[in-house]
């Protein structure tokens, strides 16, 4: 029985769960959520999760919401299908979770602010924060320095396979290079864009892309 | 030989993992790091994490960063000795990371900017923005509503077992309770009521408490 992602297709909280059902070849299908009509914080949404955020899952009697708890679940209970997401051991594992952490903690906020910034402030009629996007620019540059020196010893971020801690990154990068147009953090990162050309290349993302 | 952590004891990260290795009965021994001198921009620090950031782990040859994927490592790596904090099977575990993501995205970052407004800024000399608290507050009501209600079925967040979803709220609901002078938020909700009771009390966490 297929799995049911709730949650508008384009959310980048709902392509970090399909992403991983795809890399994990897990059957899915999509019920869409209007988030414009607020169907998130709808009584009948809200049976499913209380906080009232989209994605949601249903798996038979299982539903599960938090993107990253998705993820890791599917990664976990299909470990020998698909791509392995969580690395062979323990240790592997744990490096797999420090990155997937330092994406949740300290890549997504500035990512998302240059975003309501730059591409929802304009759309909206609201000024943007000019002081809060060259904060953003500042905090995002720290951490992929961070990232350039890590690739520059392994290929991806856990080591030297494509994990969780990868993938978890495609939504909003995508936002990053594509809808603010800040690709050259990317881009002037010899090893962060070796890293970002694989990753956005592969076919379950790609499928994906907007 | 027993597990280094950096960081200062009091720190709310470094007690969110020392609180997990006691529950584990892992022997630990802290290597304070004074973040008054700033000494987690050092050098020498960086080397362990270039984010610099506490806490750290080293154990043996493993370096650990993010204080949650530390807590998931020492869980999964001892997962018969000690309590257990990640359930028995893979649906008990999502449910599990499904509790500690929304605590880490969505409880977290409310008790953060109260602690800031309310505690250090006053210290500080600086005033507080009467604006945020009130959004914090009313933001961190509708999650403790959800709370409420999850736990009205179940004694812990993630089922009727003690977990790292509860364990990861120790620090930040002290802060709330003790410091910042909240803990109406906690007692005017009947189950969460009871449960802070529950796991504060926890010798693990009674040791621990400042």
């Amino acid at each position: 029985m297929a799995v049911k992602v709730y949650g508008p297709a384009y959310a980048s909280a709902a392509r970090r769960v399909v992403v991983c059902l795809i890399e994990k070849d897990v059957e899915f299908e999509i019920i869409h959520v209007d988030l414009l009509k607020r169907e998130q914080k709808s009584p009948q949404f809200l049976k499913l999760h209380a906080i009232g955020m989209v994605p949601v899952i249903q798996d038979g009697d299982l539903t599960l919401f938090e993107p990253r708890a998705i993820i890791r679940y599917y990664a976990e209970k299909y470990a020998s299908r698909g791509m392995d997401l969580l690395g062979k051991t323990t240790e592997e594992r744990a490096i797999v979770e420090q990155w997937l952490e330092v994406e949740a903690q300290n890549y997504q906020l500035p990512v998302y602010d240059l975003v309501v910034q730059i591409m929802y402030h304009p759309k909206m009629g609201l000024s943007s924060d000019e002081g809060l996007i060259k904060e953003s620019e500042e905090k995002l540059g720290k951490v992929l320095d961070v990232y350039e020196e890590r690739l520059s010893k392994s290929r991806y971020l856990a080591g030297d396979f494509f994990s969780l801690a990868d993938a978890s990154h495609l939504p909003f990068t995508q936002y990053l290079v594509n809808d603010v147009r800040k690709g050259y953090l990317i881009r002037e990162r010899e090893h962060v864009s070796a890293w970002w050309e694989d990753i956005s290349n592969r076919p379950s993302w790609k499928v994906l892309k907007l």
